[in-house]
């Protein structure tokens, strides 16, 4: 080993224990995800996602809304977009933003038929989006679908800077009966 | 208990194996993502996405490569666009899949200035894209800004359906340093 071979190995270390620390402490010991009941207006306002979810090129369909009140629809449009990211959660929120300030994003509960992948519960937390609710696991979808195997609730645990509510299982069943059809 | 919130929470148990047994099935003993040393050109096409960095809403910058050729640039807009999704990867991504097939992505290289969130890990992951290179880990710009604290190579490890090459900390103090100007 030369003495640069020397010193970017413990530069390596170093930065490797550091790392290693980092995400330690951001793995907090009580979830910041809650864990949140159903409400009232859940199951109408998944059964919308879910009748999007039907008519998508892949059945993934999602609705952003306040107070009960739908204020963006999305599904997923990969094909006809030609765009893999097109997922119904991005669909969503890209018509969303199309019409209104990100600001009016806070706050929001997103409904989606499948549990949101990385891609699109990364791109929920970065919109400051409060509250999702989900009909079928991404466990339950991977039967079905190739899945990335981290669930929406590992993301918002591992994000310090954002506290979300999470409502899993709504409609499931009609949701997973998409991919029968 | 009544006999449905018996049955409800016996599925919730069973529900709740399977989930566990999902995740412990999708957890590589051996990593998914291929972690490579730097090659030749990576150096020069780091310095082009720093260079975007250096214009960019936030100082992230990316481009998508084949060969040693850029094919797309992007640079984070959020503020810009009022799109808090505009990361430095999706603006490259968005560009290329505006101009080409999403074929066309398979097997490219994706440059960016800070390690992907698993927003964007998602994305690039969902587009196929056969390698990433990253200057700054998540881990160093959490220092400077909010971070989501899962690696891109854990993203990657969770993913059964895909391979993909991961090579970080290429001119990662000038991405950095991008922090300080």
């Amino acid at each position: 080993m030369s003495t640069d071979d020397h010193l970017t190995s413990r530069r390596a270390v170093v930065a490797g224990l550091a790392t290693a620390a980092f995400y330690a402490a951001n793995t907090p010991a009580k979830s910041a995800a809650l864990t949140t009941p159903v409400k009232a207006e859940d199951e109408e306002l998944m059964r919308e996602a879910i009748a999007l979810a039907a008519e998508a090129d892949f059945p993934f369909g999602a609705v952003i809304a306040r107070d009960g009140a739908v204020l963006a629809r999305g599904l997923n449009l990969g094909k006809r977009r030609h765009d893999p990211t097109a997922h119904g959660e991005i669909v969503a929120i890209r018509r969303f933003l199309a019409e209104h300030s990100p600001d009016e994003l806070k706050g929001t509960t997103l409904y989606t038929s499948g549990e949101p992948c990385p891609m699109c519960m990364g791109a929920i937390i970065w919109c400051g989006i409060g509250r999702v609710v989900y009909a079928a696991s991404i466990a339950e979808l991977s039967a079905h679908i190739g899945q990335v195997a981290i669930s929406c609730t590992e993301i918002a645990n591992k994000t310090p800077f954002a506290s979300i509510e999470i409502t899993g299982g709504v409609l499931a069943d009609e949701a997973i009966g998409l991919f029968h059809t």
